[in-house]
């Protein structure tokens, strides 16, 4: 199976990496739309072609992980990518999946081709355990945290505010509310009450960091509704405590069963993850074996991790996962 | 859709308490091979029909759930009613699955039926949860823990010692092992590391407890392999504080990404169940949702949770599912 890449940043480079862990993936390529010659590639061997290019390719690409952002880049990318390619995409405004599910739908039906789309842990992995535990416990609750983990987006937002030089977000949840959910004590909790916000932040010579700090704080959505804790340091320091991209979190369900509901029952799911990118590409090569999968038995058009069965994101063969994994 | 039972018995319970807490199922009945006047029923209107009628209600009834015991029961009874009905069981015997899902496989495809083996927690999720692990990290190691949870055959074991008038047995997973596999340090563990053996016996009067406790810790398979605690208690004690069938356990998959697998990723999952049939039921349940509209689309055969896209376990639309859950 040929996998191309369409977009090369931190994920890019993470699915360039997964497919060398999975023996019937192949890379065929990274597409750019920066001049391919001063694109630096993780591993030596990768070819790297102009994104102008990529439908001269077209037969030679079974699936294409598209890694663009999701606020400008995937909404435009995957529709027209889809007429021609098997797709993957992460494509994580939640809000906006319906839409984006009719618009590429109908491109990849038009086109004979297999689209998944918003894959990786969430949405994707946790979606999926969201999913699966509802269906399981019909009466019950659903919480979900995020982190220990690095939200590029709050860090950006800090970068944003004048006299900062470089930033580093983490978003902690609240152990205090983990332990209370997992208790099945079903707690309502605001926003304040399940995650923390712990900002590393470099200031530019001679900015005035109480006014900093003070912003950070209080602005709106990113901030205002947290505990948020700023420590300012050197880029040095930020350099080299902060440079990695971790993530993860938990999707906890508690419900009830019984003649009263008397007995209660938990599942979890968690994650804890050294590289958000790295992790996430690998949830994306799995889901493109699905879809040539999908494609070769005669399916088209858009898919979630909700209408693909396990099976087809395995490696090995059904007999192999009955005997070994069931 | 209507649901029916095979077999009234703990898992029978559950799956019709289970039935009530869905809103597009209902109960058809249970089906039992003892003289239906003598079953007493957890709800007051279920109906009660001898096992050996069953084939005159073909009609009726969308999916049938067959509570068995895998020793004996299922693998007779599942190929048996695939043949005249949609059917899901909850075979454990891990070792003879192959065996299983090729004679239900038959015997469904022959019907026009759709069957699902080994539904549950394990084998179900937990296997579900191995195979989505090993598809996102190739490189990386399993474990499953098991507990703080009843174990009924190694009860039964113990109870079939001379002397002995009840008793009830928790496997309970050792925390330390449990710590070091989170913290990615990829321990080798033997069956002693992992989980340890707690037991309640209630000694007949004039009993040898001391040979008791000798013949349950040094009986093999149940028990030499595992630090084994024996508690000697009265049968008020064992009725008053270890009535309940709680259960649980933990998957967990660490792995590695990266140009030299330096970044490390651990995937958990785990149910703590105060009732171990009654949330095995409610998975049945689901199961059979996705049954009957697989069928209903036209498939046949045999099926397993891997086989199965998410998406048809939930009573939500994909619509739904999509907005709210993705």
């Amino acid at each position: 199976m040929k996998i191309a890449i369409y977009g090369y940043g931190n994920l890019g480079k993470g699915v360039e990496l997964a497919v060398r862990q999975n023996p019937d993936t192949e890379l065929f390529g990274v597409f750019t739309r920066r001049a391919p010659e001063t694109v630096q590639t993780v591993l030596p061997d990768t070819k790297v072609y102009p994104a102008a290019d990529i439908v001269s390719y077209k037969n030679d690409i079974d699936v294409l992980v598209i890694c663009g952002g999701s606020a400008t880049d995937l909404p435009a990318m995957t529709p027209a990518l889809a007429a021609d390619f098997n797709v993957i995409d992460s494509f994580d405004t939640h809000a906006d999946i319906p839409k984006h599910f009719a618009a590429v739908d109908a491109a990849a039906r038009q086109g004979g081709n297999i689209a998944v789309i918003s894959v990786g842990w969430d949405p994707g992995m946790f979606s999926l355990n969201r999913l699966y535990a509802n269906a399981i416990l019909p009466d019950g609750k659903d919480y979900t945290f995020w982190g220990k983990g690095v939200s590029q987006g709050h860090s950006d937002a800090i970068r944003r505010i004048e006299g900062v030089a470089d930033a580093r977000q983490y978003t902690i949840p609240v152990q205090a509310a983990l332990d209370s959910v997992r208790a099945g004590e079903n707690p309502e909790l605001s926003t304040r009450e399940k995650h923390t916000r712990l900002c590393y932040v470099v200031a530019k010579d001679g900015a005035d960091k109480a006014r900093i700090e003070q912003e950070i704080k209080t602005m709106p959505k990113y901030f205002s509704d947290y505990d948020t804790t700023v420590n300012f340091i050197s880029q040095e320091e930020l350099d080299r405590d902060h440079k990695g991209i971790p993530h993860g979190g938990f999707v906890i369900r508690t419900g009830s069963t019984g003649v009263n509901g008397e007995n209660k029952h938990v599942i979890e799911y968690s994650l804890k993850l050294d590289s958000n990118p790295e992790f996430t590409a690998s949830v994306l090569v799995a889901y493109a074996r699905a879809a040539y999968r999908l494609q070769q038995r005669g399916d088209t058009g858009c898919k979630t991790v909700f209408d693909i069965a396990p099976a087809d994101l395995s490696v090995k063969s059904h007999e192999e996962i009955i005997a070994s994994m069931l």
